[in-house]
């Protein structure tokens, strides 16, 4: 289920054959052939511009990142970016959360990333939010039994909204932070949005969390 | 176990019979008795000037109150506020916190309040503050078994503070808020404090946690 492409940018998107995986249900159940490895396997849903994966895939190796958007400008983009960073284990694909069970296989993700998410503020758009509950079940069926979600955000409605999801599904929280850039031992790769709205000296918002029963 | 206290302050605070309660441990496991009914039991750690529990107790007749604090001065102010009131349900005590075993009973209180508690910033002052592990410990033990803890305040870093503590034990938490004055349907007692800092547009942070085992 891809949505339909703008005419040209799609032409150019799959161009970039060394980052862009067209055709990605192809490789569910099968990523880590794909990579032509057994590193873990790291997703961001909604990469945006890539610049926080390409900045995780440089400086990690060892680990495997996909990044998925809907949006086949922003996607060019990224792309665009990945072509001048040496790292060879990111790639980028187009697809709509709501299928990621045609992407992977059940425990197939080692960790998700959620970064600066639509945060959908009208009450009535709630099931659209990232991380609402319906989305979190999602996850976890694709998502190891000891993966993590982390999430970060500046929209404090929406961080909210992903505690009380969290704190409701009785769901395993850690390294809470309500000022990510204030934390004292912070190793932290910045998307190109984080970077804009740190600098005007707004909090970032971040969790970690588990989808694990307990 | 009380705090030196500064004379003529205590003289006076000793005049307040109805509202102020000396040598409270006589009351341990038997606050009931001492209202004369079988209400719940309420209890604020670190009253202050007392607006709230006042509050609270003028919109609730059927639930029992206490509010405790430290400082003579303090409690000077929050007993001539009750004697205000017609609020026959409440009462204040000066204690310290870290001996909370002398004043109840273990599972006497049906909730504790904790408004605006001193942030205590410096990490080597962690163990201060009241939402730290060791004094969740406590209340866990004077708290009945589906007792709360509601908390609010306006300092960013004891709320990520107690967000991260109530993750790492494993805390039932509700009813999160980042923003408590933006809330739709508020219905919510203020502290002088409270008061001041929310008309300056300070966002006000909220939670209510349990400290049952899951």
């Amino acid at each position: 289920m891809r949505l339909r492409k703008v005419r040209g940018a799609i032409d150019e998107l799959l161009t970039y054959t060394e980052h862009f995986v067209d055709l990605p249900e192809e490789n569910k159940g099968k990523w880590r052939e794909f990579f032509g490895n057994d590193n873990p396997l790291h997703v961001e849903f909604g990469g945006g511009k890539g610049q926080f994966i390409i900045g995780m895939a440089e400086k990690n190796p060892d680990i495997n990142y996909l990044s998925i958007d809907l949006y086949t400008e922003v996607l060019l983009k990224a792309v665009k970016k990945a072509d001048k960073s040496p790292a060879k284990n990111v790639r980028f694909l187009q697809y709509d959360i709501n299928h990621v069970f045609d992407l992977f296989e059940e425990n197939e993700l080692d960790r998700v990333y959620l970064n600066f998410s639509d945060p959908w503020p009208k009450n009535r758009h709630a099931k659209r939010r990232l991380t609402h509950r319906n989305f979190l079940d999602k996850y976890k069926v694709v998502l190891k039994e000891e993966g993590w979600v982390h999430f970060k955000t500046d929209n404090r409605g929406l961080f909210q909204f992903t505690l009380n999801e969290c704190a409701d599904l009785n769901l395993k929280m850690q390294a809470i932070s309500l000022n990510l850039h204030e934390e004292p031992e912070l190793d932290n790769v910045m998307t190109e949005y984080e970077e804009k709205f740190s600098k005007r000296g707004m909090p970032i918002y971040r969790i970690e969390f588990s989808l694990k029963n307990r």
